[in-house]
C-alpha cells in the first residue's frame, strides 16, 4: 500500500468535494431467523439505486480477522495505517471526550480506585462509582498544586478519568502507577528514558497528594495512572491530501480523532438529521467531509438488531440532501462490523459504496454485505479508501513518469 | 498485515476448538476436455455442504503468481510469512525426515558425489544410488569421529543426507563445500563470521575424512556439503495464538515442519482414515488441530488427475467424521496449487471454506476454484487465515480502542 509521505507528492488541491459518510458499526450477521443481516433487512432504497451507479466492495478496517476498537477503525478510514499510526491510551481518553490537548501536554488515564488502610488495592475500579460522583472528585483533584506544570483532572465516565500535565519540557516516557491487579500497593510511576525523570516525580507528587485529598472519600480512596502519552505527531490531513477538511460528529470521540488529524470539527447536533443540516450549512466552506452516524454501532453494541436496522432505514431517508449537494465522491461505509448477534465490534469486512463521475460502476444493485463482496472493489484494506476517494475527486496526479 | 508480535497481544486461550484440514496441492487447472479442474470435476457433496453454509475465497501462499514449496507454503497457512521467517537449507532437509533437531545443532543438507583421482567432480549425485545404498554409507560416515562434536549422518532419499553436528558452542555461518557444479573440486568449507572458524575446522575434518572412508565406495566417493543451519528460532504457536496445537501428518515433513512450531506430531498411520480417526482419538487434549493429506499433491506431481480426483472424494467421504466433532472452527483448503496438467506445485490461488457460527456465509454452494473467487472472503494472502480462524473462534480481542 502507498504511504502517506507518497501521497502527498501527488496530491493536488482542487474544487472538488468528497464526503464521506461513516454508519459506524454497519457491516452485520444474519438474523438466525431470516438468514438476513441488519443491512439486508433494512428498507434502503435511496442506498441501493446508489449503489446501483457506484463501485462497491467489501473493506478490512485493520487486517483480516482482527476486531478494530473505534480509533484504530477510523484512523484506517482516513488513510492512517492503524498497525503503524498509534495512539497513547491517555492520548486516547482525552480524545474519547474531545479534549483539547496541546501538543507539550503529558496525559494519563485515570481510575478511581479503592485502598485498604496498608495501602493495598481492594478494588481497581472503586465500585464503579457514578459519573456525577467522579465529577465532584476530579474538581477536587483538580486543586491540587504540582510545582512545574498546570495540572487538569476531567471526568471520563464512571470511574474514569484523565490526568493532563501540562507545562513546558515534559515527557511521557512513564511507567503506569496502575499494578493491573488487586491485592498489591499501587507502584511509583518511573521515567522510562533519562529525559523524563522530571515527569516521573511530578506525577509521583500529584499521586501522593491525590491519596490525601481523597482519604475520606471511600470507596474512591486513591488514583491509577496509565498510559503516560503526548498527542502524537500524524502529519495533518491537509498536509498529506491537500484538503481542507471538516468533521460532522455528535459523538465527542469521534471530534477528538477528527481534531487529531487535523479536521475541523463542526458544531452540530445530536440528531443524524441535525448532522446532514450540519453538511449542508458548512458545504462551501470545505472539500473533505467526514460525517459519522453512531447510532448504528450503539444498537448492535445492545444487541438490537431492529434498532439498528432503523437507524440504517433513517440515514438512507436522509441520503438524498447529502446527493442533493452533488460532491464529485460519495463514500458510504462503516469503520467496522458490530453485528447485534455479537454485540460488539467484530473482525468482519465492512461493505463500501463509492460513488463517483468516474468510479466505473460494477453491476451491484444493492447495498449489503453480500452484494459488496461480489463489487468491482473485492476486498480491500481500508486504508485504500482514501485514496481511492482522492483519485475519483481527480486530486491525486500521476506517481512516476 | 498484522505481525504475529500483534496477534500475540488480542489472543487469548479458550476451550473453542480449530481444525485445519490441508488437502496438499488442493487447487488445480481445468482437464483439457472437459474444461473443469480435479476439485470440480470430482462428486464433493458434503464440501459442497459445507461450502453452502460457509464463508470462502481464494488464498495466495506467499504472493501472487509465486509458486511456493511446501515449506513456505505451510508456514503461510500456520501464519508466519514465509517472506519473513525464512528456514535454512540443511534444516530443511533435516525437517523433511522429522529429525529431532536440537537448538545447538549445525546440520547441512549432504550429497554423495563421484570425484576422478584428481579430487576433480565428475558427478554431484553420484549416480543417483539408491536409498538403501545411500542408509548404508551414513551408516559408514556416522562412525567417523570429529572432536568438540557429536556427528549424526542420516540418509534422506537416492543420494541425499544430512550430517548433524551436535556440541555446545558451535557456529552455522559457514560456506558450502558444495562448488554447484562439476569439473572441480569441492571447496573448503570456510567461515563466514569469526564465531563460527572451530565449526568450519570440524567441517572440513569431517569431509577429510569421509573421503577416506568412502575411498572404495565409487560412485558415491565423496560428499558435498551445502546450507549450513540452525533450528530457527521461531516464535511457537503456543505463544503466539494461546493455543495447544497438533499436527496430524503421516508425512515426516509435515510432522518436522509443524514440531519447528511447537506443534504436538501425533502417531497416525499412512492412510486418509487413519489420520481422521487421530482426529476423533485426541480431540479432546487440543484445541488446533491440523490434519495434512498428502496423496492430493502425490497425484497432482504425477500429472494423474484422476487418481487427484478420487483423493479430493475420498476426503469429501470423511469429512462428516471431522464435522461431527463439531469444532467451532473448520477450515478446508490446500497448501497450493498442483496443477495435474502442470505436474508440479503452481502459483495459482487456492480455493477455501471457513465455517463457524459467525463465519457471514456467503453465496457459494460449491467447492471449486470458481466458485470460491466469487466469495465472501475474496482473494486474500494465506497469512491470514489463522488470524480469520481465531477470531471465528472468538479467540481474539479488540485491536486498540
Amino acid at each position: 500500500m502507498i504511504s502517506l509521505e507518497q501521497i502527498r507528492e501527488i496530491a493536488i488541491a482542487s474544487a472538488s468535494k468528497i464526503v464521506l459518510l461513516v454508519i459506524d458499526g454497519l457491516g452485520g450477521l444474519p438474523h438466525p431467523e431470516t438468514g438476513k443481516t441488519e443491512l439486508e433487512t433494512a428498507h434502503t432504497p435511496n442506498l441501493d439505486r446508489l449503489a446501483g451507479v457506484s463501485i462497491c466492495g467489501l473493506s478490512d478496517p485493520v487486517s483480516p480477522g482482527i476486531t478494530p476498537g473505534s480509533a484504530p477503525a477510523h484512523l484506517a478510514l482516513f488513510g492512517y495505517d492503524p498497525l503503524r499510526f498509534e495512539i497513547g491510551r491517555g492520548v486516547l481518553e482525552a480524545v474519547g471526550i474531545d479534549f483539547d490537548l496541546k501538543d507539550e501536554d503529558v496525559v494519563a488515564r485515570g481510575n478511581f480506585c479503592t485502598v485498604d488502610q496498608d495501602g493495598v488495592i481492594a478494588d481497581r475500579r472503586a465500585g464503579r462509582i457514578s459519573t456525577e460522583r467522579c465529577a465532584q472528585l476530579c474538581q477536587l483533584l483538580g486543586g491540587v498544586g504540582i510545582d512545574g506544570a498546570e495540572l487538569i483532572v476531567s471526568p471520563v465516565s464512571g470511574h474514569r478519568f484523565v490526568a493532563v500535565f501540562r507545562g513546558q519540557g515534559l515527557d511521557a516516557e512513564l511507567s503506569d502507577s496502575d499494578p493491573h491487579r488487586e491485592g498489591v500497593a499501587p507502584r511509583a510511576v518511573s521515567a522510562l528514558s533519562s529525559g523524563a525523570e522530571r515527569t516521573a516525580q511530578m506525577a509521583n507528587r500529584f499521586i501522593a497528594q491525590a491519596r490525601l485529598v481523597l482519604a475520606d472519600s471511600h470507596p474512591a480512596n486513591m488514583i491509577l495512572l496509565r498510559g503516560f502519552s503526548k498527542r502524537p505527531d500524524f502529519p495533518a490531513m491537509s498536509q498529506v491530501y491537500k484538503l481542507k477538511p471538516a468533521a460532522i460528529a455528535s459523538y465527542p470521540m469521534y471530534r477528538g480523532l477528527a481534531k487529531l488529524l487535523g479536521m475541523a470539527a463542526l458544531d452540530t447536533g445530536d440528531s443524524i438529521e441535525e448532522e446532514f443540516a450540519t453538511l449542508a450549512r458548512h458545504y462551501g466552506q470545505y472539500d473533505f467531509f467526514f460525517v459519522h452516524v453512531k447510532p448504528a454501532d450503539s444498537a448492535g453494541e445492545d444487541g438490537d438488531f431492529d434498532r439498528k436496522v432503523s437507524v440504517i432505514e433513517e440515514v438512507d431517508g436522509l441520503l438524498p440532501r447529502l446527493l442533493g449537494l452533488e460532491p464529485a465522491v460519495v463514500v458510504v461505509t462503516g469503520d467496522h462490523s458490530t453485528p447485534a448477534v455479537l454485540k460488539g465490534h467484530s473482525w468482519h469486512p465492512v461493505p463500501l459504496i463509492l460513488h463517483s463521475k468516474w468510479c466505473r460502476p460494477d453491476r451491484v444493485a444493492e447495498f449489503s454485505e453480500t452484494a459488496c463482496a461480489r463489487g468491482g472493489l473485492g476486498r480491500f484494506p481500508a486504508t485504500a479508501v482514501m485514496p481511492l476517494a482522492m483519485a475519483n475527486a481527480l486530486k491525486l496526479i500521476k506517481f512516476g513518469a
